[in-house]
Parts: C-alpha cells; sequence; structure tokens
C-alpha cells in the first residue's frame, strides 16, 4: 500500500462512492491502520479512533448516499484542543485533559453531513507555538522533509491531510497556526473571519482571537467546507452571520482585482523566498490582479502587541490554574511563555486595547482601495535544528506575516504557490477585510488553478473549481446620470466611500430620457429591443453593506437593477420604470447625460 | 431681565438674527453678565468666558449671516471635561487641570459652524457620577427644584440650557451622564451611538465606552446638532460613520413601529414614576407604536458588570497617577471608586469581556424584531438630602436604567415627558442599535409635538420639526413572486433575518406578468397608465445593510425601485426592466402570483 492509494478530495472520494469503488467503512479501516502505522514515525495523532470508537459513525451513514449527504463517508480529523464527544480533550497536555459528553458545534455539523472523524491530532500545547515540536506526545515534522518541522500550532491536523489519511482537518488559528503548517505542507488552510463557524467546544488559546480552521488540499474544497458548516452558533457569544451572503455568485465571471504587496517585503535572509514571492505575483497578476505596493508597518506593529501585551492573560485564563497547581504539567516553553499573564493588569489590557484600535484604523484605511493584499505565508522556512537552538525566536520567524490577521479581523487564506529546491513547499497568504472569506478563496482558487502545482497526493488539481467567482464586500453600481462624477447627486456615492472604477458605455440596446420634474434634473435609462445605443455610463464602487441605505433613497421611477455593459457584462446599476417616462425627453441622440447637460 | 428673555432654540434665535433683534454680540454678552449672575447661586460654569475670551468667537462672525453659517450665534456651553483652547480643562480636579492648544474636534466643528462656547461647565469630578454633587467648584442643583440635584456628571450642561443661557450644551456619557441630567431638567439628552460624534479632545472617563452628547430643548435641534457634526475623525480611533446616512428620508411617513417595553419596570419605590412611565407608552402608542414587553434582567445584568468589573482600571489610566501622587487632589468619594482599580488583572479584563459579549448576544436577540425600547429616564428622582445621606446607593439608583447602553453599543435619546406634582421634570429614555440616532431622535421629536409639554423657558414647542421621520436600520422591500413566503426564493430573506411585515395588495396600476424561463418561475410586475390592478404582495423587512447583497442577487430584468401600494405608500420593492417581458404570459387577470400558481 503506498502512500495515497486513495484520492481523498471531496469530489474525488464522493465519485468513488457513487462508483461504488469501497465504502466508507472500508476505506476507514484502511486509513486507520495507515495511521497507526504513519504514527509511530510521526507523532500526528493524539488519539486515532479504534474500529469500535468509529463504528457509530460509520454505522449512522448505513443506507445512506453521497446524494444525500454532502460529506458522506469523508475522512476527517480533529486538532486535540476540540471536543468529539467520548474521546479526551488533552490541548497535548495530558494533565489538563477531560472527555466531553459533546462534540464541539463544528464537530457535531460535519458528522451529520456525514463526515466521519479519524482522530484527534496533536498540536503545540495549548495551541502555544506555530511550529509542532511543542508536545509531550512527541515532535511533529514535515510531511516532505524530516528536517522541517511540521509548523504548528495545528501540526497533526496539518500532517493527517498532508499524508493523505483524511480529505480535510480541523485546526485553529489565534495567530497563524492554521496557516503556517499549510504553508509547510502544500495545503491550503483557511483562518476564516472570526466567528463565522462556531468555536463553541474549543479550549480557547486566546478566546477573543481563536478561530476553528479547515486544511485541504484546494481552496475549493476549503469554500465548499465553509459554504456548508458557516452558521450563526448561539452557543457562541463570538458567532456573526456573514452578512455578504456570497458563497457563490449568481453572476460572477473573473473580475480585475487590485492586491496589496508588501512594499518591502521581509524574507528573513531566505535566498529563496524572493523569487518564490515574486513568482506568485506573477501568478496572480496572470489571473486578473494589479499589484499595489501597501506599507505592511502598521500590521506589523500590531502584531507586536500581540506577543508584548496582555493576550497571554486569555491563555492563563486556560491554563493559569494548572500551572499554578501543578507547573510542571505543562512544558517548560508554554511556562515561560504563559508565566508573563499575570504581570498584565486590567489597565494594560484597556491600553493595549486602546493601541490595536490605533493600529486597526490605520490598516483598515490601508485595505480601503484594494481586494486583498498578498504576502508570503512566512518569511523563510526553519529547520528543527534551528528551532532546538532557539525555540523561541524561531518560532517567532514563523509567525511574522500571521500574527495581525486575528487581531485585526481580518480573513486570510494560505494557498500553496511553489516549492523551495529541496521540496519544501511554500506558500502565500491572500487576507482581506472580514467576510471576504468566500471572495479570497475563489482567488485562491484561480491562483491553483491557474500555477497547476502538484496537491497533496501529487494528484492534478481537481477540476471542480467555483464555476464563478464568489462576491467581494464591495458593491459595483452602474450610474447614467445625476450621480455621475461632478454631478449633484455624486456625493450619496462618496459619502459611502465609493470609488469611480471606469467612465465606459453601456450595450447598444439603450434608450436615454430625461426625466419631467427636478432639480436635480434625472434621467432614465431603459433597454429597448430596436433602435437603442450605448450610452455613456460610469461604474462605481462603494461597500456592499451601504448599497441598501443608497438604494431605499432613490425615488420612483428609478430603480437599481442590471445593466449590460458595451463588453458584454451585466452589472447591478439603475433601471428606470416605463410609465415614468411620461413627459420625458428621448435624449439618446446625446449619447450620454453629461453630453445632453453640455448641449442646453 | 426674567430667566428667559430670548427663545434661545435654534430656529427661534435664527429668526430674530434675521429679523436683526440683536447681535450675537449683544446676546452672548448679556447671557455671560445673566450667567455669572446665575452661578453666585448654582454653580454651573467652571470657567466662564470673559469678553475678551469671547471677543475672537464673535469677530469671527463679523459680516457673516444666519444663511451662512447654521449655528450662526448660536451659544453653546463645554463640560469641562472638553477641550477648548487657550481655556483651562479641569475634569473637576484643579490639580488635574492642563491648557490644551486646541479644541476638541467637535467644539472645533461647531465654532466654525458659527456657534460661540459661552463657558466651561462644572461635572462630577473626572465624570465620574450621576449626580452633579461631586465637585470642589460646588454642587448644582436642579433647574427646577432646588432640593433635588441638578443630576451629573454633565450638571453645569444640562443647567446651562435649563436656566435659558445656551442653545445647546456638550456633556459626555460614559453610563448615563447625557442622560440622567436631561431627564432632571426637562431637556433632550443624546447618547448617540459611540464614535458618530468625535470624542477627540475628551478626557476619557472609559475610553472604550466615553461619547460627547448633546443637551438642547428639543429632539428637533439634537437631529439637527447630529446631522451637522456626525462626521468619521481620523484623530479618533473609536470614530465610526454611520452607514445608514438617515438623517433624513426623503420618502418618510410617519409608519407603525414596535417598541420594546419592561416587563417588570421597576420604579424603587417611587409613588408617581409608575404613572407617569404608563402615560408615556400611551403616547408613544398615540404616535403609531405598539408596545412589546420586554425582559431586561440581561440588560441589568450588563449594566452590573460595569461598576463591579475592570472599566473601573480604565479610568484609572486617567487620574491613577494622579492619586498616587497627590491623594488629596482627588475628591473622597472619586477616591473610592477609582481605588478598586488595581485590583483588577488583564485576566479579568478579558474575563468580563466575554461575559459582556454574552449579555450583549442575549440583549442583542431580544431587540431583534423591535424598533426600539422604551424606559424610564431614571426609576425614581432622589433629593440632596438623600444623597448626602447615602451618596453611593442614592447615585446608583439614578444609573439604574441607563448604565447598560454605552456597553451594549447602544444609541439613546433622553425626551421629557411629563412632571412630578412637586413641578420636578421627569423623562423617558428611547433606546436602540447602534446607527439608529436620528430615527429615536424622530420619535422623540413626535413625541414631544404629540405631549406639547412645556420646554425648557416655558415657551411652546416649535413647529420645526423633521419634516419626515428618520429611517431605521430595517429596510422594507415589496414581494410580489419567488419571495414570497413559503416560495422557492423566500430564504434569501429569512437567511438575512427578514420578517414578513404585512401582506397586502399594490395600488390598482400593475400588470402582472409571468417571465418566460425558470425554475424559479418569475414575476415581472409592471406599472401601468391603463388596465392595471391590484396585486397581492408581501411587505418583508431586514437590516438595511444586508439589502444591497439581496439586490445584488437579482438577475435581469428585475431590480428593486418603488411599488405604490394599495394605501397609497411607496416602498421599496421589485419592479421589471420591460425588455424582459418578451414571452412573458399577461397573468394580471389572477390578481397575485399564489393564485395563478394555484390555478396552474
Amino acid at each position: 500500500m503506498t502512500r495515497f492509494d486513495h484520492d481523498l478530495r471531496l469530489d474525488a472520494l464522493q465519485a468513488a462512492y457513487k462508483e461504488g469503488a469501497f465504502t466508507p467503512r472500508q476505506l476507514l479501516v484502511e486509513l486507520r491502520q495507515r495511521a497507526a502505522t504513519l504514527n509511530s514515525d510521526n507523532p500526528l495523532f493524539i488519539h486515532l479512533l479504534s474500529e469500535t470508537e468509529l463504528e457509530p459513525y460509520l454505522a449512522a451513514l448505513d443506507g445512506k448516499s453521497p446524494e444525500q449527504l454532502p460529506l458522506f463517508g469523508v475522512p476527517f480529523a480533529i486538532k486535540d484542543n476540540i471536543d468529539l464527544a467520548g474521546i479526551p480533550t488533552t490541548a497535548a497536555c495530558p494533565a489538563f485533559s477531560y472527555t466531553p459528553n459533546c462534540s464541539a458545534t463544528l464537530v457535531q455539523q460535519l458528522i451529520e453531513l456525514g463526515a466521519v472523524p479519524l482522530g484527534k491530532t496533536n498540536l503545540d500545547q495549548f495551541a502555544t507555538g506555530l511550529n509542532g515540536t511543542r508536545s509531550p506526545y512527541g515532535a511533529c515534522h514535515n510531511a516532505t522533509h524530516p528536517q522541517y518541522p511540521s509548523g504548528g500550532s495545528s501540526s497533526g491536523s496539518a500532517l493527517s491531510v498532508a499524508l493523505g489519511l483524511c480529505s480535510f482537518a480541523l485546526g485553529t488559528d489565534t495567530a497563524g497556526s492554521g496557516r503556517v503548517p499549510a504553508a509547510l505542507n502544500n495545503l491550503v488552510g483557511l483562518k476564516q473571519t472570526r466567528g463565522l463557524l462556531s468555536a463553541s467546544g474549543l479550549v480557547p488559546a486566546c478566546r477573543t482571537l481563536d478561530c476553528i480552521t479547515y486544511f485541504a488540499a484546494s481552496a475549493a474544497e476549503c469554500s465548499k467546507l465553509l459554504a456548508l458548516t458557516a452558521k450563526r452558533d448561539p452557543s457562541d457569544d463570538y458567532s456573526r452571520a456573514n452578512p455578504l451572503w456570497n458563497a457563490a455568485d449568481a453572476f460572477g465571471s473573473p473580475r480585475p482585482f487590485r492586491f496589496g504587496v508588501p512594499k518591502t517585503p521581509e524574507f528573513l535572509g531566505c535566498p529563496e523566498s524572493p523569487g518564490l514571492f515574486a513568482a506568485a505575483i506573477e501568478q496572480l497578476k496572470a489571473i486578473g490582479g494589479t499589484p499595489v505596493e501597501i506599507d505592511l508597518d502598521p500590521f506589523m506593529q500590531a502584531a507586536k502587541l500581540l506577543y508584548e501585551g496582555p493576550w497571554v492573560a486569555e491563555r492563563y485564563s486556560v491554563a493559569g490554574e494548572l500551572i499554578e497547581r501543578d507547573p510542571e504539567a505543562v512544558l517548560p516553553v508554554i511556562r515561560a511563555v504563559l508565566d508573563k499573564a499575570p504581570q498584565f493588569s486590567a489597565q494594560d489590557a484597556f491600553e493595549y486595547q486602546y493601541r490595536l484600535q490605533g493600529y486597526k484604523t490605520l490598516c483598515d484605511q490601508l485595505l480601503a482601495d484594494m481586494d486583498c493584499v498578498l504576502t508570503p505565508t512566512i518569511p523563510r522556512p526553519v529547520t528543527l535544528a534551528e528551532l532546538e537552538a532557539e525555540p523561541v525566536a524561531r518560532n517567532s520567524d514563523l509567525g511574522y506575516y500571521t500574527n495581525f490577521m486575528n487581531l485585526l479581523d481580518y480573513a486570510a487564506v494560505a494557498v500553496p504557490s511553489g516549492f523551495m529546491a529541496n521540496g519544501l513547499p511554500w506558500g502565500v497568504t491572500l487576507f482581506g477585510r472580514a467576510f471576504t472569506d468566500q471572495y479570497l478563496l475563489s482567488l485562491g482558487a484561480a491562483l491553483q488553478q491557474y500555477s497547476g502545482l502538484p496537491l497533496v497526493g501529487e494528484q492534478p488539481l481537481s477540476s471542480s473549481l467555483p464555476a464563478t467567482p464568489a462576491r467581494n464586500d464591495m458593491a459595483r453600481v452602474v450610474v447614467c446620470g445625476a450621480h455621475l462624477d461632478g454631478l449633484p447627486l455624486n456625493w450619496q456615492l462618496r459619502q459611502r466611500g465609493g470609488r469611480l472604477l471606469e467612465a465606459t458605455a453601456s450595450s447598444a440596446d439603450y434608450k436615454l430620457y430625461a426625466l419631467a420634474g427636478g432639480p436635480p434634473m434625472r434621467p432614465g435609462m431603459l433597454r429597448v429591443a430596436e433602435g437603442g445605443q450605448a450610452i455613456q455610463v460610469e461604474v462605481w464602487e462603494l461597500p456592499s453593506r451601504e448599497l441598501g441605505s443608497f438604494l431605499t433613497g432613490i425615488p420612483a421611477p428609478l430603480g437599481l437593477g442590471k445593466v449590460q455593459l458595451a463588453d458584454g457584462r451585466w452589472e447591478t446599476g439603475f433601471i428606470c420604470d416605463p410609465y415614468g417616462l411620461e413627459g420625458a425627453t428621448d435624449i439618446t441622440e446625446f449619447g450620454g447625460w453629461k453630453a445632453w447637460l453640455a448641449s442646453r
């Protein structure tokens, strides 16, 4: 049996089940045997489910089919700081261990969708670390290159996918734990917007920042998993619904986008990373992106707060009691981090919150006219030997680009984008404003499709990418009259942060009228079967959440519908209820509102 | 000279200036003389501007007119924890005093709009208190009844308006300081959504909660002031823009609304307050409100966190150094409050934050299907004698209904609603979700207009109320086809928290078509000059911020515009671009989509 007997990616697996190639029971038994073997070399599982423990999950699938359950028989792994009913949750600290009666909300959702938990995975103790060696259950090494760490803290979860044991795995991410191991093991790691997935049933690291995350071979799979499980959970006070509802965009087509690129990217002396990052920038340009330089300094300043500041007290809330009672129960390196916690006062907590708010204001402003930002996921890989020599400094190196995103409430997707000369995977991260997850994943999917890199298991990339890209958090509006740049109602767009994207023309199917009444004079643009013409229009962009109040302020007979542009695209724009044309003047011949105004 | 020689309300004052009744210089000189006299009895000003100090503000108005400056010559007072350039800011603590070079952003905005600062007003030291007696500059008493306190901490600011010295005044509000003195002195007190007005240049009490607030005689004036000055301030990290842009609603008409009423209101034994509150409920019903019982317990639990919990450390950030250096410089009652601060750890700060987040989740849910909530502003007034006997307990009584609103990120408007038998003013508070300020003010204005109570100065209520009510944060959408309750696309409304408001009919001006294509089958509703009919429709309500993503998902030829209902109202609803009717079937005769579906 080779490492990748089966293609475990979601679509391939569902196809195999549909063909009757094997049953979930056959697959899971085989995978758990292989996992047991692999575990002796690389301790990725803390608890591998026994056949008896697997049985209830498998029995629940009997008589069911992939048509009924979107994750029918899909093996997944669970980081061992997330509850699975009846199995100990250790957080990689045996003395902390407890056995929950209920599974975490997200685990339960996945099981109800047909997925089968294979085991609980190893992690940096209390999810405190980014390298995968800080565990009494043993240090995890990289899936590709044994002299490198797996990355952490979600070490075992990443390995379970990278070693072909699971289709996907649950990690967690407070400062990079769901992205660093993705970069190091040729995986996609989704650090979704905090609250989009329930964190109920998670042993917190920093409860205000924690996310449960997905690892999978492809962004398309992460997108599907997120779409299936993103849901407000009343049992998680930090749970939030996605106001964009952008899992799929019925009118999507690949659109040009602007992505930030660090003005002075840091690679900590790595000779290969600069070239790999430059190549990733080219890949993003090839799929429609325009790079824009961005000063990452305020982001880095925010990141510093995390390790200098009082957030360590959140970790102490979880492990502090144990440390006070039985210090030896906690690894010295973890204790050293947490020991700083009691020195922080409530006053410190508030003062760091003020400082963070200051950086967030700056960073949000820098992001305002971009669709996302591209960074390396890690500035340079570190070897196990380097880590052993300087465990804290080298661990920090790994988090250079990941630490700030949770603090600043951003979404992030780590995507493989190349390999180093020694075969070690290398990757980039796309990050953006809260709730743009599905948009970032759609860019990640396009990037993977374009780069055509070998995925986990050396399988070619499945073609089942999202058919259409997901929507961003910005809405486009086609305007043709008083909202045009410089005209009397343009302020309604500008006060909402509106930005002119392009001055263009409609398709040659429209008539333009000057409506009766005013001031301000208003136009009506009407699509016609015959006698139409191209009309000069502008495409503006404004935050989707403000489009509703813009619409509510539009008086009859105007409204917003879909308008076709000269290049064939349909975009949201002004339409006119035809009864309102009574008394209107046909000004189509002028070809646009401004031309007509100038002629008067 | 009587107490109210001049009607200082905004409209009346501007009219007087336009008539040439007096100049700003004449008015301000007269007012400062009167203020100096009043101050000897009731120490409302800590610093009254001298004629020399007034002169630059007056000189800036020379040659200007009310037509050019919306607040031309309007006298206002500034709570002495807010900076006015060149005048000491004391926060009612002489040892803390400093003299700023620049005015607070908001003060500067007001001055640029033509307003003239009359002086810096007395307050409970460091804005810590709700009664107005905690000041080394003397205790303020009530404007109406000398045996009662002014309320605080914005004591002098409230009195400056209540005693006819200023048109409006700036207070601050961290837990009720902008509302309690409003209730006790027959004023409207606006505790706007945090961040809507700049707090830059304010001595913080709790920086994460503080708001600079307005006192005025009427809600209409507060609405005007808010509309003039609500603006993102880059120098205030907690500043936020209002995404609703609802200062005025071009299509507004008084609309029915649902208001929460405490299931078991607490009046702390006051014999008169229950009747006054019952009367206010009746008034709100008379202007279109439907009361809905609400359990205030989670709100009260959140309020408790504020005084039990670590937020006192925020106050200590400001005054702690002085207390440590010179304890006698701070009033014993304030010291007693702040002395608890150092005992709170960062871990406490986070743990209370988790608890607050839990209550916020509960409270937001309770508010979800209401437009606002009505409470008494104070459960009962307390006398100066009672306060002296038990300064902490009686101070807490005053904050019973006000403490939770800042913590929970709500907007609140305190409105006068009656008088006690002894002549003391009594009032209610309307509170609601963040950014509903202008909506709450429009309800407050309607309430004042309906109740017709004598305002400050015994002047009748000015008729210049907002012509139309401001928009709430909920948008209404008229649906006529696949989005109707129970039909295939209805989930698009429900997933956004949509709620069915009414099943009704359009005006008799529409034709209904079944468009070609589908599934799902979709209707087109077209307004016609002749041959139209009333069509069965439903009016749904959903959060305005989610209307944009709903719109973006609507395919051509449909869109959202304005639809007229049977009762003549125009609401946002589905319209159809007529070119899309090619191949459509006229189904007008069925009178509605569901009737047509049933006939097939």
